[in-house]
């Protein structure tokens, strides 16, 4: 056995054993020392480098490692071997995908004001906002020995008596400690019930006096990110908003890597542990902290996430999701609790999941567009999300249209050597002086942050502003020359953005090539998608009233500059809005409303699937989209002639 | 730290280790070695004697231990601490209550004529034996690019169709392995199926050629023992039969010690381990080995066991059962599942719970009531549990009163300083001569079988015989001198049955005023229960037409030997009946037929209880039954008058 130590920019470390032979990208894994591997250690994405400062150890050169960085001792952990005791560097840009778990500030006003809205939204749509869990004071007569029911039956007439229900359940749980808690308070109790109808079901029973929050979980499972709000179910109210990163990132990027992982012996549980014991267990307590309440307190939750998510959580084998034909488990399933995935909230927690409509159609789509509210509106809306990949929805009161594009982790930083999730250090903005090239950046955190990557809406921006400054040209590649822009010695061009003096980093903050072309394939998914299924409906993107912009590439996501690189069509700029997480408000409302998560469930009935795939037209619109902003720039009127011919 | 160690007679030993001063017995309890303690370490009974051969240890000296007993190195095990190495032996007769677990012969017709006998009795009073499981085979279309209906979907809709209903629960357990299991056998399945009316619950996905057994498990937990079946649901065959000792023994051999034990800090946990994961867990595994079928076939159990045994057996706070006003959790339950309590059968096998009627009138009573079918006849009928305590079951067709007395655990051998379950080595029956005084007996066992003790029907025997040969006298003293009559110091008397050479044990077996003086108890118990009840409904003895003897007892039972002795009432001895492990039947015919469950409810639900301890002549008709037989010599007129007035 040997030694391993991963070092962190942030001066912790991680120690572990290994075996002569062992690789060490799955070494970090087993260590849970964070490896960022978005291509899951296939030696594809390069960006699981780092630097050997101690040791040996037996690695491959690969193309991601240059001469010069390979004398300095990078190496990509996916194709090196443990030969002795070794101890490596971890850069910042390969472990920030393990970010510090982030719990909002919710005295800002704008954490919780885009729930408020959507609740609001629903509400004009005619959705009630209640739910069917209630608390009641329950005070029976004690036992005597003329009066020897059974505790059951004691508990069971009171509810009843109560309630006004003639049918009342009592579940094992509650069963359990029953004697107990009526002993303890002297058959004065409060129970946390379930009402429905004329049934009542007894999920907890409490001290009299206690201050009962009865408390509900809303969920967002991206393939990069959590995030989650605690809300009080009897009035509504937020009382903590928190995100992380998805634990099982290091696992692969993308959900493919994902499944491909969990079909490994035990890997149905490693990624469900990695998503619920490492993330939204502490996820979970760390919000509980911040509402003071206690995590047995929330008696219900909702998830949405994608097809993918909802298995990998639920610990169902996803394979059959990825191969052809492409067949779920579910779409749709009531009979899931807390306990059944070891979620530490109230055991018996009913756990909500969106319902999924196809198997890359999720419940954050169905759930996104409930909160949307495309579906209650006469005008034809679009709604995007741009998660890891992307999902489109056309339509309105009418009908709804649904697809999902192949657009990869770009908008999330995925696929882009300096990319990064829109948190502490990711450039979320730039403008680029056109003569003098210098880049003004606009970078998360506090005031003095120094940059560690980019940021989807930071990608975005810095593609426009590279092609408007003449650059890169229509292709992506670089044409001018200066002090920020370099060639390797195969030709490829960069641009840096920070140097690394400047940048919390240990490399140059730079964007190549081979970034900007991917990210360039990521939007021309978008847009060619976008194309192909109004034309199958026999519309055109200027019959778009609305489009709604939703998911993790950032709130500063600059609109004009998406339509400018191509990525959005070409039409009036206030016709778009950003909706942020609508995958989380729309779970926020099914978990309040039980008249909401119905309805998610009619919205996704009433969703057809287009697979992009089938359509004959796609690959050629997708290639026409691969270009700046397009090749065919009839497309983009409004974008100016100069600019586009250059 | 010192090292503790316990041998057996058998030659086997138990090593562990324990600090100063701590309690022998509970260093027996924690290392799981078997030393008998029904007074549950009170130094009250006696039983936990052990012999120090090695170390020392620091023991008061007890009234159960003579001088010469105290010299040879006797000690109770509840009364000693350690106080460095310590090496004692265990004779049988403190170990022989963890019997080697026993599977029965099912080739002996007698082993299962019994159940047959009462199933075709409760067919006869017209109980349908028909139950909610079934298996059908679901062949379905394997999904295609133009079929994509997810999994659970797929399988909803088969079921459907397969049994004609239109509503199918698939629960967590099904969903979780789905996938897997349809492409495994190419979407062509057995469905273990639950069907109530219209409704569908899917318990299981199986290979389509696998040969599925339907098992159900039937189980009688008495507080000393425990037997089980082990049957098919489709055809009521009966698979396998076993029994074995209540593992929860060590901590105490009456409900009242279990419960004051679980009353420890973990301690619920604790009985509950003992009873399920020691006790209940191996013998469904031999079970299954002997009707060649896995575990995970049981799809339902049945549960038939006192009401402090059921609420131990849940895991649910008992001392309410034993503090007045004496209050259970529960009478009925139908939330609980086998992975609830542990229990390695199908971890979502519903567990029937026979109904208590009351704390001290359990599921046992009404299970065994059921069986014995007094409720369907117009003869007034008798029912008598013999086991850890008595119960008692008296009425007909048209109404019932049931009544609980505390004999204590003198009918499986308690309380009685050779007394024994009946199992290998306890003598079942004895005669004796009365002008030699030699007895014959009658040795549980294969041929040539040593004895070890006596177990209760050997009791009454043995009393019975004494007192008819004029060696004891009503007050069970003892009135002649001969070899095997002896007086210790203090004038006590005893028998001895088999002198230590000839005996499977370190000692003699033999009998004294103690033991005799507690079985006298124990029978006036039961006697004047009975009168009791019957004097509260205008009854007398005379009217009863038969009495329905169930219980541990021993199937040896002498009723014309337990009528002498005044246990039973002098009425003609063609009336009375021995059915055998009653509670066992009636859970074995509960688990078949869905009619019969509601039937045992229904029975429940009609029996009126009886306390005894409020009714004022129950006293004074207890000290009176004290005797042999009895104070009322009239009440016995069938008994010789020579051998009753001596």
């Amino acid at each position: 056995m040997y030694k391993v130590t991963f070092k962190f920019e942030n001066g912790s470390a991680v120690e572990t054993f290994a075996n002569q032979g062992e690789n060490l990208l799955e070494v970090a894994r087993e260590a849970n020392a964070a490896i960022d591997a978005p291509c899951s250690g296939n030696a594809a994405c390069g960006k699981c480098r780092v630097q050997l400062v101690g040791g040996e150890l037996e690695a491959e050169k690969t193309a991601h490692i240059t001469d010069e960085e390979y004398e300095q001792g990078w190496r990509l952990s996916c194709v090196s071997k443990i030969v002795g005791n070794v101890e490596v560097m971890v850069p910042d840009i390969a472990s920030a995908y393990k970010s510090r778990m982030k719990v909002a500030d919710l005295d800002s006003a704008k954490e919780i004001e885009i729930f408020e809205k959507t609740k609001s939204d629903i509400e004009n749509a005619g959705i009630s906002f209640r739910n069917d869990l209630e608390v009641v004071r329950v005070t029976m007569d004690p036992p005597t020995l003329d009066d020897t029911m059974p505790d059951i039956e004691r508990v069971t007439w009171a509810v009843e008596a109560a309630c006004g229900v003639d049918h009342v359940k009592i579940p094992f749980t509650v069963m359990k400690n029953m004697a107990e808690t009526l002993r303890t308070y002297n058959f004065d109790v409060q129970c946390v019930i379930r009402r429905a109808e004329n049934k009542v079901e007894v999920l907890d029973l409490c001290a009299p006096e206690e201050d009962i929050k009865v408390c509900g979980l809303a969920v967002d499972i991206g393939t990069t990110s959590v995030a989650a709000l605690v809300i009080n179910m009897l009035d509504g109210t937020i009382l903590a908003k928190a995100s992380a990163g998805n634990g099982q990132i290091r696992y692969g990027a993308d959900v493919i890597n994902r499944i491909i992982e969990s079909l490994k012996p035990g890997g149905k549980k490693k990624l469900q542990d990695a998503l619920v014991k490492e993330t939204l267990n502490p996820l979970i307590m760390q919000m509980c902290r911040a509402a003071k309440i206690k995590p047995k307190m929330i008696y219900r939750m909702c998830v949405a996430g994608n097809t993918t998510m909802n298995h990998l959580l639920v610990g169902v084998d996803a394979d059959p999701i990825r191969m052809e034909p492409y067949i779920p488990t579910f779409f749709e399933t009531d009979c899931v609790h807390a306990q059944d995935l070891g979620i530490a909230i109230f055991p018996h927690a009913k756990v909500i999941v969106a319902p999924n409509i196809g198997s890359y159609v999720g419940g954050d789509i169905t759930a996104g567009t409930f909160a949307s509210c495309i579906w209650n509106k006469p005008e034809m809306s679009l709604f995007i999300d741009l998660g890891t990949n992307g999902e489109l929805v056309f339509g309105n009161e009418e009908f709804m249209m649904s697809c999902a594009c192949s657009a990869g982790p770009a908008f999330e930083g995925g696929d882009i050597s300096c990319g990064m999730r829109a948190m502490d250090g990711a450039i979320e903005a730039c403008t680029i002086d056109k003569d003098t090239m210098q880049p003004h950046l606009s970078i998360i955190g506090e005031e003095g942050q120094k940059a560690v990557g980019v940021c989807g809406s930071g990608i975005i921006d810095l593609i426009s502003e590279l092609f408007r400054c003449g650059i890169i040209n229509p292709k992506g590649k670089f044409i001018r020359e200066g002090e920020r822009i370099r060639h390797d010695k195969y030709g490829m061009g960069s641009y840096v953005l920070v140097f690394k003096e400047d940048a919390a980093s240990v490399k140059d903050v730079e964007i190549n090539e081979v970034d900007i072309d991917n990210f360039i394939r990521a939007k021309g998914a978008i847009f060619s998608a976008i194309r192909v299924m109004l034309s199958t409906l026999d519309f055109t993107v200027d019959m778009i009233d609305n489009v709604y912009v939703a998911g993790g590439i950032g709130s500063g996501i600059n609109m004009e500059n998406a339509v400018n690189i191509g990525m959005f069509p070409d039409i009036p700029i206030e016709k778009f809005h950003y909706i942020g997480n609508s995958s989380l408000s729309g779970a926020y409302t099914m978990l309040l409303s039980n008249e909401a998560e119905a309805k998610v469930t009619q919205v996704a009935h009433n969703m057809t699937y287009l697979e992009l795939s089938n359509e004959p037209t796609y690959m050629d619109e997708f290639v026409a989209s691969c270009f700046l902003p397009h090749t065919d720039a009839a497309l983009f009127p409004s974008i100016i002639p100069d600019f586009v011919q250059r």
